[in-house]
C-alpha cells in the first residue's frame, strides 16, 4: 500500500528539522522523498543521502506532489515556489517575506493545478490565515490589530518587566535564540508588516507590497518614551493595525501605547496575538506562540493535508468583493521623540497638542497623516527617532490634554 | 441571473432574526425562500407571507439547497435535521444540545449528499469547530479547557466584581437577557457540556453523550466557597475540561479554581474562551462573544458558504485515528462543600487532605474519582452541594497543605 503523500522538502533549519521530526514521531502518512539544502558541509542530524543540493531535483520529480519550502532567503524561495507552481505542484511555505512581496503574482501562477498554502507564514502556529480565508470570508472586518513578532514582543516584555534597556533586552533575546544576529527584520517591524500584508489580502481583498505601507520599529526606543508610558500606566507594544473606514482600508506597523485593560497588553514574552473586530462577530482574539520549530511545523502539516484534500484558499474578498481600496489618508495621533529641532520640521504635523523641548528630552504629541509618516520611515530609522501611535487608546486625547495629563504625571 | 443560494430557515428567534437581518443588510447572495415558525400569532418584524408553519414545506422544496435550523427545542430540531439530511439537504444548525446528543447518528445520515455544519453551536461566533476539524485535525491535542457559557460567566463575573450573591447576579443576567427564565441549562453546566461533547469528536475522534460525562453547575454556589477562593486570590470559573492521558481521554464540566495568572481568569462577563493545548502547537487561546444574535449568525453564514462550496467536515480523528477511548478513570483534586455529614459518606473520597466541619461551614479537600463524581451529579444538584475542581491550579496541593494554607489565609 502506498497512499503516502510524497513530499519534497526545501530547507532543513529550525522549522524544516521540526517538520521532519514530527513526521517521524507521529508516523504521518507522508513520505519525505528528498530534502534540498544549500550547504554540503554543514553537520546535520540525519545522513547525507537524504539530501540534494539542487532544488530542480524536487520540482522535476513527477512523484512529488507537495513541495514544502522552508528556507530563509526570500528571493531564492520565490524562484523555487514560482517554478513549483508552474510545474503544478502544491506548495506549502512559511516564508512571510516572499508571500507578502509576491502574493498577487503567485496567485496568478496556478493554471497547471498548482496551489499555495502559507499558514505557517503568519504567526507561526496560530491558525489565522485559514480562519481569515474560510471563516471571515464574508464577514466585514472593521479592524485587525495584533502582535505578530515574538522577538520584538519578548524584548519589550523584558524592558517592561525586568527594567532592562533596549540593548540589554535585545542581547537577552539573542542569547535565547528569539532574535537573529541581524535583528532588524524583527525589531524594525518588517516581519510584522509582511504578515499584515498577507492578512490584508484575505481580510479585505487588498494586495499591496510591504514597502508601500508605513513601518516603524522599536529599535530606537529610549528610556524617555518608556518613562512617558510608565507614568501613564501604559505599555508599549509593537502593533500591526489595519482599519476599515467606509470603502478605504488603512494599515501600519508601529510601536503603540496600550492600556493595561486592552487585550493586547496581556500578550507578553514571545507570544503573538491577533485581534479581529468583525461587524457582526464582534471582537475575537487569537493568541499563541508565533514562532519556534514545532508550532510552525504544525501549521505546515495542517497545510499539507489542506492542499491535498481541499480546494485552494477562497480569496473571496479578493476575487469577488473588490470594493475596498488601500489608502494612507488617515490622520494618526502619535508621540514623536526627536533629537534636533530641524528634524521636527520634516514631519508636517497637522496639529500639535503638546511640545516638550527641554533638558528632559524633546517630544511632540500631535496628529500626522499616515502618508507623511510613511515617507519618513527611513528618516525615523536613520536618525534614531521614534514614533509611537496613540490610536489604540480609548481616549488618546488624555495624553494630550494638559489638565488630564498633569493629573496623570507623577 | 439567479445563482443565489436558496435557503429554508427554521426558527425566527434571536439568532434567526439576526441571520435574516445580516442577509438583508449585506446583500448576501442568499435567497431565504421560506421561514418556518411555530406560532401563527406572535408579532414579528416582517410580514406573515414570509412564513410557513410546516417544516416539511422546507424539506420537500426541491429548490432549497440549504436548511438553516435555529430553533430551541432540541428534539423537534433533531427530527427536522434528520429529515433534511435524508433528503440530501445541506443543513446548518446552532443547536448544541441536538448535535451533542445525536452526532454519531447524524454523521451516518449523509449518503444522499446531505451535509451538516454547526459552527454556531459551539461558542457562538468563535470559529472553533472548523478550526478543530480542519487545522488541528492531525495535531495530538493534549488538553482543552474553556469557558463555553456566557450566562454563567456573566454571573460569576458579577459575583466577583460587584460583590453580588448568586441570586442577585442571576437576576441581573436575566434582566439583561443573558440568562433564560429557566436558567438551569446554562448555570447547571449542561450547555457547556453539550459544546464539550461536540469538540470531543473533532479533537479526539470520540463520540459520546452529554449524560455520560460528569457535569456540575454553579447554581449551588455559596459565599463559603467564594470566600475560600478569594482568600487564596483565586477566581471560580465554570470550566469545560478535556484531558488526554496516553490512549485515554477524560472530560468534565465543573466550577474550577483559577489562578489570576491563568488565561481563563481574564475572560469575564459574557465572553467565552477556548484554550487548546497541542503537542506541537503549544497553547492557543481563542476568545470572543459566545452568544448573541449577530455573532452567532455570522457563524451560520460562514457555514452556509462552507457547506455549499467545500467538502464536509473531515472528522479525521473519528474516521481514521480511533486509537483513543473515553474514560472516567481520572482522580481529581476537588473542594466539596456539604451540608450534613451523611452526605459526605456518599462520595467515597480516595484521599482527604483537609476536612473542616464547624460553624463556619463544612468542606472537604480531597481526591475523588471522576466516575464517582459523575454518579453523584444529580445528588450534588438536588442537595444543594457544590464541588469545585482544583485541577487547573499549578500547585493544587497548596490548597491542601496546611502550612502553605495558613500563610495564604488572611
Amino acid at each position: 500500500m502506498d497512499d503516502k503523500i510524497k513530499i519534497g522538502l526545501i530547507g532543513f533549519g529550525c522549522v524544516g528539522q521540526g517538520f521532519y521530526d514530527i513526521v517521524k514521531a507521529e508516523s504521518l502518512p507522508f513520505e519525505i522523498r528528498s530534502i534540498c539544502v544549500k550547504s554540503r558541509d554543514k553537520q546535520r542530524s540525519i545522513s547525507a543521502d537524504h539530501f540534494t543540493y539542487q532544488y530542480q531535483d524536487i520540482i522535476s520529480d513527477a512523484e512529488i506532489e507537495v513541495v514544502v519550502e522552508l528556507i530563509d532567503d526570500s528571493e531564492a524561495a520565490f524562484k523555487m515556489v514560482k517554478q513549483g507552481l508552474i510545474a503544478g505542484k502544491k506548495v506549502v511555505t512559511a516564508n512571510k517575506k516572499m508571500v507578502a512581496e509576491h502574493l498577487e503574482e503567485l496567485m496568478a501562477l496556478k493554471e497547471n493545478g498548482g496551489k499555495l498554502w502559507y499558514e505557517a507564514a503568519v504567526c507561526g502556529g496560530i491558525p489565522i490565515v485559514k480562519t481569515m480565508d474560510q471563516f471571515y470570508n464574508h464577514e466585514p472586518i472593521q479592524e485587525i490589530s495584533g502582535i505578530f513578532n515574538g522577538s520584538s514582543n519578548y524584548i519589550l516584555s523584558r524592558i517592561e518587566s525586568d527594567g532592562l534597556d533596549y540593548q540589554q533586552a535585545l542581547k537577552k533575546a539573542q542569547e535565547l535564540g528569539f532574535a537573529e544576529s541581524n535583528p532588524l527584520l524583527d525589531v524594525g517591524g518588517y516581519d510584522t508588516m509582511n504578515k499584515l500584508v498577507i492578512l490584508l489580502c484575505h481580510a479585505y481583498g487588498i494586495t499591496t507590497t510591504p514597502s508601500s505601507l508605513s513601518t516603524v520599529g522599536i529599535q530606537n526606543i529610549s528610556t524617555q518614551e518608556l518613562e512617558f508610558a510608565q507614568k501613564r500606566n501604559l505599555k508599549i507594544k509593537l502593533v500591526a493595525t489595519a482599519i476599515r473606514n467606509h470603502d478605504q482600508v488603512h494599515a501600519f506597523v508601529m510601536p503603540s501605547f496600550v492600556e493595561r485593560t486592552h487585550d493586547l497588553s496581556q500578550v507578553n514574552d514571545e507570544f503573538n496575538a491577533v485581534l479581529v473586530r468583525g461587524k457582526y462577530t464582534d471582537d475575537h482574539l487569537f493568541t499563541g506562540k508565533g514562532a519556534g520549530g514545532a508550532p510552525t511545523a504544525a501549521s505546515v502539516i495542517a497545510d499539507i493535508y489542506a492542499t491535498v484534500g481541499k480546494p485552494d484558499y477562497d480569496y473571496y474578498k479578493w476575487h469577488d468583493e473588490r470594493d475596498l481600496a488601500y489608502s494612507n489618508e488617515l490622520v494618526l495621533p502619535i508621540y514623536l521623540r526627536y533629537n534636533h529641532p530641524d528634524e521636527l520640521s520634516e514631519f508636517g504635523f497637522e496639529h500639535i497638542w503638546r511640545h516638550q523641548q527641554n533638558e528632559n528630552g524633546n517630544y511632540v504629541l500631535g496628529k500626522i497623516s499616515l502618508d507623511n509618516l510613511w515617507s519618513l520611515n527611513a528618516f525615523i530609522e536613520e536618525r534614531g527617532l521614534i514614533a509611537v501611535s496613540a490610536s489604540l487608546l480609548q481616549q488618546p486625547q488624555k495624553l494630550f490634554d494638559k489638565k488630564a495629563q498633569e493629573k496623570l504625571v507623577v
